[in-house]
């Protein structure tokens, strides 16, 4: 797959796992699983076993930039975005960049933060969404559902695309369910957990980012074109701050799903995006402490091994940083993102 | 009251105030209230105001003399008891020592880690007690219920004792009551929580154990006689380690009052012995840290004023401190005193 090339958007706070996740060492740059690679690591590892490392970019705030090239040494192409400016833009400008380079390039988006538990299985869904895409469509990896969650959209499969082990239509992208509507998902076998991951040609991807969104598409083009001269500062300075904010799901999938533009390759690869504690409590090596539970059970968690002891608190989180301590439970752990608000109306930016 | 002397018994781990409590930093040597005094320094202030800082006695076990020592520098009575041997062998030797100096003496004894909000009250109380132990009675003071708590056992009151204020005889001592029965003390109004304090001549005393425990109280009169020549330590030595284990409550206090020898003060003077967090979350001062409820309540302490975040946890009991952490709920604060014992099981001595 020597065309093949992967996009990391690194952005997104994390902020309902704080006190672990911070606005300056956010979710991504985090070993959430405790086997010693942070999560974005992980992600490099799983790619770089198909795709050669000078063919993988990642897209990141300024802040992190430097962060994230201490934790991926071998990292070449790396993309500071002066604001942030939603995944349309972040993926749409390697994508100007990818293409510019290289006129017949399939580029993958991968977020920088979720886990995959079976990268083997991860890779054969890439490759044959890599044949997908070479069809032209957009294509994505569609997880199949461990159950009714309500956490993630999900991806509406259609008919089988002929020629492919796996592969569908997709017939529409569908916002988080209700509790109900999930279930029917799930028994109708047709729904797949959106993941955000997308396949496409550089050249169809921006061929539709130029018909739909032709402001944004005029600009990552600008963009594109002078990244590799010297005017790459110049015109990324006067060109971003004006970009639209969109994510690329509102921007690309639900439009050119509608239209018969997209495919689905469905995969059971353990996927997971850690969207809070309570997702973070059912990965293996979550637990980073010597814990004490009477009649009590959750996740407990203690950045220096602290001891913790928990007594008649059935589902309980707990997570003590240095610097800062959570106490909640699994059934609310959602809430964990009011915490840095709250920091923030309290002038405790120091622990947001 | 020249002739009055305080006894002060420095015992208990207070081991469901774990991980403030330890073994070796028992609650009475802790600033629990965060008023930058420890429990025992408090005590030390209160009598001090109505007793010569010489007629203060504090016994205790050998490993905390020390720390004692230091913290209550003006201190020149000090106990150390080879082994621990339960209240009435600690307040009977002290009691054995001043009755030696001073035939006359009278003497209180007065727990080393109790909170008493109001220090005149109290005042007030113990020098009326002090004028009925002149009579010959062992009086108590009993703390007006503030409600119908189950964790106090309880003092009967009878009759009032002509010529003074408030002091009545006491009827009997009651155990901890089941709930049905506390409210029915309460609501009768002559029911007092028993706090341990007593107030008697040291020569009633010393009678009173003579004729109820012959053999503890020919060791410790051994101790008496002997604690102000060079044989102190031979005699402490060969004496100690083989008097009964025995609290005075159960030695003098229930036998001696249903013969009719005991008086009881009322006073209600704000005090409390901080049996548990739930206890501890009721007093002004407890919670030391920059604390987040969010939909939460309760008691949050850091020893290093560390922000402690609790989302969605009514009656949250959160206390963190260098190296350990608690978290429970008031409901379960009783049961703290099972996490000390789990560590031993587990070999986290240095933890109990």
């Amino acid at each position: 797959m020597t065309d093949f090339h992967a996009v990391i958007p690194a952005g997104g706070a994390g902020t309902r796992l704080w006190p672990l996740s911070r606005a300056q060492r956010p979710k991504f740059l985090l070993d959430l699983t405790s086997d010693g690679r942070t999560l974005i690591q992980q992600t490099w590892d799983r790619l770089v076993k198909v795709i050669p490392a000078d063919h993988i970019h990642v897209v990141s705030g300024l802040a992190h930039a430097p962060l994230i090239q201490e934790q991926l040494p071998e990292l070449t192409n790396i993309y500071a975005e002066p604001a942030p400016r939603d995944s349309m833009a972040a993926i749409g400008m390697a994508a100007a960049v990818i293409g510019q380079r290289d006129p017949d390039a399939v580029i993958g988006s991968f977020a920088a933060d979720h886990v995959i538990a079976d990268t083997a299985a991860f890779v054969a869904a890439v490759q044959e969404a890599k044949q997908v895409a070479d069809t032209g469509l957009v294509c994505t990896l569609g997880i199949t559902p461990r159950g009714p969650s309500t956490a993630f959209g999900y991806i509406e499969a259609g008919a089988a695309i002929p020629g492919f082990a796996s592969a569908r239509a997709i017939t529409r992208f569908v916002e988080k369910p209700d509790h109900a509507t999930a279930e029917k998902y799930v028994a109708g076998g047709s729904h797949y957990w959106n993941a955000g991951m997308f396949i496409t040609r550089a050249d169809v991807l921006l061929g539709h980012l130029e018909r739909l969104h032709p402001e944004l598409h005029a600009g990552l083009a600008a963009i594109g074109q002078a990244w590799d001269t010297p005017k790459r500062e110049e015109v990324l300075e006067s060109t971003w701050p004006g970009l639209p904010k969109i994510a690329i799901d509102h921007a690309i999938a639900e439009p050119v799903s509608l239209e018969g533009g997209m495919g689905v390759v469905p995969g059971d690869f353990g996927w997971d995006d850690i969207g809070d504690f309570e997702a973070l409590s059912e990965l293996a090596g979550a637990d980073r402490d010597d814990t004490l539970w009477i009649d009590s059970d959750g996740l407990a968690i203690a950045d220096d091994g602290t001891l913790i002891a928990v007594v008649g608190v059935p589902d309980a989180i707990v997570v003590r940083t240095r610097d800062a301590l959570l106490v909640t439970t699994r059934d609310q752990a959602q809430r964990v993102k009011e915490v840095p608000e709250a920091l923030k109306q309290r002038d405790r930016t120091d622990l947001v």
